[in-house]
């Protein structure tokens, strides 16, 4: 591309430098930004600056706050003996949404990939492994992606904390509510007759 | 979405003002951020509020430049008796990147667009007119996208201009080089008929 200015060509490089955003479409962007108020442009800019500056992680389950301890870790009515381990913030506000968990959570900040080059000493797991010899938690529950470096993930895990006196458990994999069977992957459906639940069980949930 | 840091929740709802973006590719956007070095973040906030606070438009053309007046308008080697009518900065690079046009642009900055409020008051028409009043201008080609904002545009300009003595013309609808006929929309094939051309020219060029 060829820009008929450098302040232009250099935004269109910084944007693009997001993943999934090409030369095009931050093209789009910056002259989006342009056809818009300068204070559009300060108060986008001024947010990413304050996040970036001044975000925390809470100190006791490594999510993204603006506190030390988060919302969720301070909450005395959720239960501290129940861990969730879970890869990023998404997953535990996907978790939060469903309004179906009452323990904490615990944020490895990302998956063991050595493809990416991130390796166990990269995630919280020593941080969790500490919180278990503490003798706080009672229950963990695994809640990363089933994917190759979620599995390897939940393995490692598994193996640290094994010999110790807790619960683990794996949130259920099976065919989604109100999905056709007919459509499920063989995987997904086979796993979901393996691990079948008791029909009692499902129709109280 | 709930989330658990307000300094996030401002930064993703910043981002998802801009087109095309919706909360959750903000979300993902802004947690790539920080991942990264915080000088990224940096350089990215630093090169939008330079574009946007210092950026100039060409005093003559109106495209986005550096400085009053840009490279291509202040090329001696054009001819700047042939002026190219597009909407914004990308129609000049698409056309610049064919090496196919020596002369200079004339960028309206929009298409008249009533659903848009965009009127013919918006757009950088009188300074066009006053171009051409000022008898610096014998031909006008119309590069405007071939739809109803478009072609409403090219009309205004049209009348406006009618009574001057000088060439219009607007660039060739046609078949994309290499495309099946098969495959082509009827109106484009049938302009692509209407609008043929010499044998003998088609092989020149």
């Amino acid at each position: 591309m060829d820009f008929s200015s450098k302040l232009l060509e250099n935004a269109v490089n910084e944007v693009s430098r997001l993943p999934g955003i090409g030369k095009r479409t931050a093209l789009r962007l910056v002259l989006h930004l342009l056809k818009q108020p300068a204070s559009n442009t300060t108060f986008l800019s001024e947010a990413l600056l304050h996040l970036r500056n001044d975000v925390k992680t809470c100190q006791k389950c490594h999510n993204i706050s603006d506190t030390n301890l988060c919302d969720i870790c301070s909450n005395t009515k959720r239960k501290p003996e129940i861990v969730c381990v879970v890869e990023d913030i998404r997953d535990v506000m996907a978790i939060e949404s469903t309004s179906q968990f009452n323990g904490l959570y615990h944020v490895l900040g990302g998956k063991i990939s050595p493809i990416e080059g991130i390796g166990p000493q990269n995630l919280e797991i020593d941080s969790l492994i500490a919180k278990i010899e503490k003798g706080e938690i009672k229950e963990i529950i695994f809640a990363l992606s089933s994917t190759m470096e979620g599995d390897t993930t939940n393995f490692y895990i598994f193996k640290q904390i094994e010999k110790f006196n807790i619960t683990t458990s794996t949130i259920a994999r099976g065919i989604s509510v109100g999905d056709e069977l007919e459509y499920a992957d063989e995987v997904t459906l086979g796993r979901s007759i393996v691990n079948r639940i008791p029909f009692e069980q499902s129709i109280k949930s």
